[in-house]
């Protein structure tokens, strides 16, 4: 058996930090071999630097999977060719800076992990994203013979995610939802062996607005005019799910839920 | 102490059934004062009907709420005038068929629903859901002098949905979406008395997407083509949220989640 | 040189009759070599069938194209891959049936008709609409040996319909666009010898919304209810273009606006 | 008879110098009386500061609409209630900086403008554009005893526009739609006398897609990335309308497009 801990979308410098602080022990109390995090709104909640993922990689993080926000730190494209354990979706075009699927040696055998990125609601206009990702889950399958396949869907309807879980039920271990930063308590494991669950949560302020300040979104909403989203501050909700999976079949066993207060570490 | 029982968005034939076979042990089991349900597609997925709206209030409903459904069978608009426990969002211009609001008395008290819709990635376009909630909810206060308030936001964005929680903290009860038909997993009372939870979830087929067939919606995503999505069947997935509140001042004093499995009744 | 002409969204009955009537007034007046038809509307609004797009091609019609409306009518998916010469868009995945492209001899040599459906504020969601239909116009030009292309753009944004007919500049003939049934007044010869036009506009009903009856679109808009969209009815504006291309090169050397209003003929 | 020039959106430096280089002889050529310019696009195509807006108003302009992108430049909110002849669109709720619409004494009598935003494909959700258009060219009408009034439509759809066009058909002078930045065809007067242009086009460089640089914008759409859009360079398309109206009854007697091209005038 190996154990996958998964973390949704990390926002700003709480979030990072509260990941940093809380992973060691999380990593421990559910015996994880293997921690994916999605770093999307790692950088004040736009994206994630090349040194971002850098940290987060030196505290334990073995991939860090991204989503809409992937481009907003300029220096992110050009680097991403250079560091496989970051994901940017994989139904881009082809030639597109970066990854959409890596595969990891670990002890108890190959772990892949794939990012794919919903087209309803979400921005911007990408390719197919059931008929990609279900090609490159065969591919991983057959040509690079792994069986542990963790899949983050990024997007924003349930409908769009739920199906692409039935999509790859039997071919990838598990199908976890980013994006909406709000943990859905729907977590199952499919029929053909795939865990799912539509949306993990976040890893950022639990009080505000998915992370961010309270105050002006309710403006925007109320005046219809623009501000600014700062971060906000602690206590963090650190939000995921912890998936264990059969390594020799790549069927999942178990998908249960994380979410936890994380308070300001002293300093 | 007032208990009030929400049921989120009820999916045709499946749905109703399980409904009306569940709530009076719901009920007892909750010891639950008023029930709310969300009907927006309890007539095959598409809207409600008058005739099936009035066989849930006779099996034990308090208040019908809608959504963007809500005019989807055409009998039904002319009928609200007449049926003031079935509502559509109070955020339509005025002039529009039906209400918006409800006050009913009960034993412990008038306990008031609104139903209100966003604006964010749902259609058609309506009038300010913020400022327009807020105030209705001071006018359910100030002129019908009702504490009990819950609101039924009907949204896709959980962005939309949890501000509007906050919007209204300490002027309702309870705020309660629905819409995306999958339940979250963030029930909490907010700062100033009123409970609040992202998505109910359905009352519908707990196999498929949504509530309806897995293959038809498979298939429009893998070829952008057109097709129908029948309702699926049994069993159901029956979902929503007890909501305890003190009466003397309409605050929350409690929420809880309920998502089970309901059978098919043998006929 | 080779004379195309090139009429927009066909609308309904009084669409198709006027396109029938006038057509062969249209052909003459302007020595036009090569018909080509947006016929996605053609159906009440909605589509077009078998029988009425043989009506269409009997009439003298060459090519018809279709865009977002192409599968309303339930039977034109199995028959399009018997009618090379009615397409759907060319970016829908691999095994959609139909095709996106067409080449017809004609006395002056091939032509090529393509359609292409963009992804900006339209329904459902495509392939890259600039990779696939440059890929496309390259494989006309270098395996079927075609110089003539005719390029029918069916999108929402004027920036996106501009943006294609600059990607494809010295590719192909012209890029026509189509699917907001307003003519516009932009009709150029790009740099590398593209003729260009954001829209063609419709041919249909001159009085009422898009060829449809004002009432229920104005009342829709008015009170955000949903409405039935009968077509309207006489005399029809009849708009599209006649772009005359240099049968060698492929350049196109000129291209003109057509909009008039046709009455209805005398049964 | 009263002479209204309208100028479509004015898109950065070089918008604006064409338009202050050409207004006296536009002026001059179509004997205006009064001219309205769309300027939301004039700082360097996001929006408006009050300088660049004093500037226009001091090279003969009269009244300045914007639109969606009217709080791009944060200093012109607040700016907005000190200068009634700049207007944000009308359908903002309540207690929204600066006004939807301005009546101005002429030597011909009282002129009105009015903007309003539609609600299809953009943003942000605003108020409903029919019914408050309606009232405030009633209120007009009604308590300021106007009988020219010129409406911006600023929008996406042409659904919409035209829609507008109709619903105020004999309520108001004109009309005119703008956001496109490309100039439609379809310039009418309606049944009860209100002039219609579904969109004026803009003012702005004439190579390139909508004012802007051609490569950004087809790398952004060819690739799914991000880009930064900067202002185009000259010439300069200048597009709009001359509307003339009976002041006496506020009907229109006559509308004709305008679209030139400005070379960059020698310094
Ligand atoms: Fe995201
Ligand atoms: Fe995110
Ligand atoms: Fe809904
Ligand atoms: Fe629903
Ligand atoms: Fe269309
Ligand atoms: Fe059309
Ligand atoms: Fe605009
Ligand atoms: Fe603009």
């Amino acid at each position: 058996m190996i154990t996958i801990l998964f973390i949704g979308d990390v926002v700003g410098e709480p979030g990072r930090t509260a990941l940093k602080h809380a992973l060691p022990g999380l990593r421990e109390a559910h015996g994880a071999d293997f921690v994916v995090v999605n770093g999307e709104n790692a950088a004040a909640g736009r994206g994630i630097t090349p040194r971002l993922a850098q940290e987060l990689l030196q505290a334990g993080v073995d991939v860090i999977t991204t989503g809409d926000h992937v481009w907003d730190q300029v220096e992110l494209a050009p680097w991403l060719n250079t560091e496989p354990r970051v994901l940017r979706p994989v139904n881009y075009p082809e030639g597109t800076p970066g990854h959409g699927s890596v595969v990891k040696e670990t002890p108890k055998g190959k772990v892949a992990v794939m990012q794919v990125q919903g087209r309803s609601f979400i921005q911007p206009p990408l390719e197919n994203p059931f008929l990609i990702s279900e090609k490159e889950a065969q591919r991983l399958r057959n040509e690079e013979h792994v069986r542990v396949i963790l899949v983050d869907m990024h997007a924003e309807t349930t409908s769009e995610k739920i199906s692409t879980g039935y999509n790859l039920d039997g071919l990838v271990s598990a199908v976890i939802g980013t994006h909406t930063h709000v943990q859905t308590a729907d977590e199952t494991i499919l029929e053909h062996g795939t865990a799912y669950l539509t949306d993990a949560g976040m890893c950022g302020p639990a009080v505000g607005v998915l992370g961010r300040e309270l105050e002006p979104i309710l403006k925007r909403f109320r005046t219809s005019m623009p501000a600014k989203f700062p971060v906000a501050g602690w206590p963090v909700r650190l939000c995921g799910a912890v998936i264990r999976v059969d390594e020799e079949t790549g069927k999942a066993l178990n998908i249960t839920r994380i979410s936890q207060i994380v308070e300001k570490p002293a300093s």
